[in-house]
């Protein structure tokens, strides 16, 4: 399980600590399927169910992709997305395409429609041999079914019709909608959107995992772990990491901490904390209540939000990641005429540095009245990832809960999607 | 310049509309060099000053990178890199490293301390020829310092002591620092950050420049516009977009709008986004005031944060970034079977899709008691790419001014930077 120190926000509880009473009755809530959006709670035993189910014939597709594919085209938006982009810029690289490797590029598209975009990935994958998944529950969200027909067009010119179909894979609804029906006709390999997991939770379904194994991420590893991760999230004590975090974070809500900010020091973090943001900012912001999730790279946003962080208005919290063993290596070189005085870090390792830096600013910021929560994964691996995953998961429904809404659904996403389509209907 | 449309807020103003005098006042404030901060003022002049300065160095240097290196890295943080990082982006591309091109990769480096960074950037330079731009104004800053020495033993390694010393450029105080000294003694070629201009009003001086025509960005266009645009800003009206912009932002922040999401429907947009928010969140975060500067990617993000805005606590005010004109041309396909019912799109451009879109998102918002503010620049090109930079800048400045801080300083980011050091100096 990941380390939670709420040390860095003390000065904001009262003589006993955070009370962990409401966040008790939202783990039994969540446990006993008895609130509302219970429908929707699979993810618990997500990881569980994709062994025993589709692992083998993910990790065959996967190993298919690999053998007959420089690129794969993952078509996709919000949490068809954004898991697996997450993965793969922490564990490969945010650089993972401009990389010597071993495996095919991963290009994400259909999470907008910017034809300049759309273009570029076309332009970037060139006459390379390319596979096309696509993701959607229904089939019927307008810039992924946009970018599919591009992408389908281009196979079906590349690879003739017949050619094509070996290579698109549906992962979707397992029973109906648009693309299932149009997956089932045409003979494409399907994968499973399952029914009772939201997509801002179903990385660890094959939504997630078949990028991240195209791209050469060990996900049994993965499963392994989240299934061990679940099994001891459901602790019921105040010991929890995600009790204290659902706890700790609400609590400040409470005083008026309306804003969180989510910080690593790991560029290779930034697309874990866009799927942070959706997790938490889709199931909480609702009913005119939650936090807003908010985000920053560091050392980077220390000489840009770093002034804000310190000296603005006093609504903020913030909650930083760290892993405990990075395994990159790299020295400060030493240099002969010490001209810009550093010559007493030379020979040291930056990750110790970075440690430094990471309680120097955490020090600083909480002498700034920001109350601060530290959390630590083990490693920038499929272990750490599978830690922060089900910890952020669990924490974020057992907080949703505490809060009063239902954490699983999004009714207002429904809002922008009607006006759309009526105006393009409309369209003259 | 800039067009900007206010009528998604205007159900927030009283029946007058805006109040503008305070934005009236400011603009007086800043041209007269009155208020707080006015030595740092400079980036008023910025465009003309370089242009009869450092362009034709600035120029003559760029294309002697390009014709000696296959890369260039930048070290710098802040605003010594987020200015040239948004440029090559938003004109070049998000994927500009990847593409094939005529001009150099250009990295960026120095704006943290993680290993797998730093070492990343080592591996993809790999053995080919390459050049240092180091940034900073006093070379005491530990995160460019430490990165600095460790491309400069790279450059001492491959092409020797002298041969290294023809391939670092640095940017820095005209007259005086660390790194300036250094410079001198080594005789190193030398560009000048303006003492009169702070880091985040800097991207338009040889700190945004040498990176941005390296990648072959035409920046004496960039500066013909930018004097254009900063002479037709000092207009002293409510016509005038700056003071539009400013003045509404304020009165939402006076109405309890806390927090400003800067979104944008253009990929491309991203680190224009995290210009704008170390613009606006370094210039205005003070004094226990400031509007909060966050920003989304539409459409990716209408399906994650999309909930929060149209659902969450109403606290939000949205201003949505937009271009006339792309130039991207991409066609939405026909499908002989119409499975996913969209034919009636076929033949449509993506462009037009996109401002439909953005239309229907602002709709839906605004609908949903977001007040939205759309900024609309020509061209995704060196002029669109001036016009908002001046654009913000100026803007940013009347804010602050407005809300009674001083724009030009940032006394806070100085705490994180004294704990660090002491901290590093009593490692054990």
């Amino acid at each position: 399980m990941v380390k939670i120190d709420i040390s860095g926000a003390k000065e904001f509880f009262g003589p006993t600590g955070p009370d962990f009473s409401k966040v008790s009755n939202a783990h039994r809530t969540l446990f006993e399927r008895s609130g509302e959006g219970a429908e929707y709670t699979g993810w618990l035993e997500l990881p569980e169910r994709v062994k025993a189910g589709e692992l083998k014939a993910i990790l065959s597709a996967a190993a298919r992709i690999r053998g007959n594919s420089e690129a794969l085209v993952v078509i996709g938006i919000g949490g068809s997305y954004l898991g697996a982009k997450a993965a793969i810029d922490l564990l490969r690289s945010p650089n993972y395409n401009m990389k010597k490797k071993d495996t095919p590029d991963v290009f994400f598209a259909g999470n907008g429609v910017s034809p300049a975009a759309i273009s570029e990935i076309i332009e970037l994958i060139g006459d390379r041999d390319f596979t096309v998944n696509v993701i959607s529950k229904s089939g019927g969200t307008l810039e992924p079914a946009l970018s599919f027909r591009v992408f389908k067009a281009l196979l079906e010119k590349k690879y003739g019709a017949a050619g094509a179909k070996r290579r698109i894979i549906a992962t979707t609804d397992a029973q109906r909608g648009i693309l299932h029906d149009t997956a089932v006709s045409e003979g494409w390999e399907r994968f499973i959107v399952p029914n009772d997991v939201g997509g801002r939770f179903s990385v660890l379904s094959a939504v997630g995992l078949l990028p991240m194994a195209v791209a050469g991420i060990d996900i049994e590893k993965v499963l392994n772990c989240a299934v061990r991760e679940l099994h001891d999230l459901d602790l019921r004590s105040s010991e929890n990491p995600a009790w204290i975090y659902a706890g700790v974070r609400q609590h400040l809500y409470g005083l008026g901490r309306q804003i969180e900010i989510l910080a690593c020091f790991e560029p290779s973090f930034r697309f874990m904390a866009e799927w942070w943001k959706q997790l938490f900012g889709e199931s909480e912001g609702k009913n005119g209540i939650g936090i807003y999730p908010a985000s920053v790279e560091f050392s980077a946003d220390l000489h840009s939000m770093g002034q804000f962080i310190q000296d603005g208005p006093r609504r903020l919290m913030e909650t930083v990641v760290s892993f405990e063993d990075d395994g990159a290596e790299l020295k400060v070189p030493f240099e002969l005429r010490d001209r810009d005085g550093l010559n007493y870090l030379a020979g040291v390792q930056f990750g110790e540095v970075q440690r430094i830096v990471t309680k120097a600013v955490a020090g600083a910021h909480i002498k700034g009245d920001v109350p601060n929560i530290a959390i630590t994964a083990s490693r920038r691996d499929e272990e750490g990832f599978a830690e922060l995953v089900c910890f952020f998961e669990m924490s974020c429904a057992l907080s949703a809960y505490v809060s009063g809404v239902n954490p699983f659904n999004q009714p207002g996403v429904e809002a922008y999607k009607k006006n759309m389509f009526k105006m393009l209907q409309e369209r003259e």
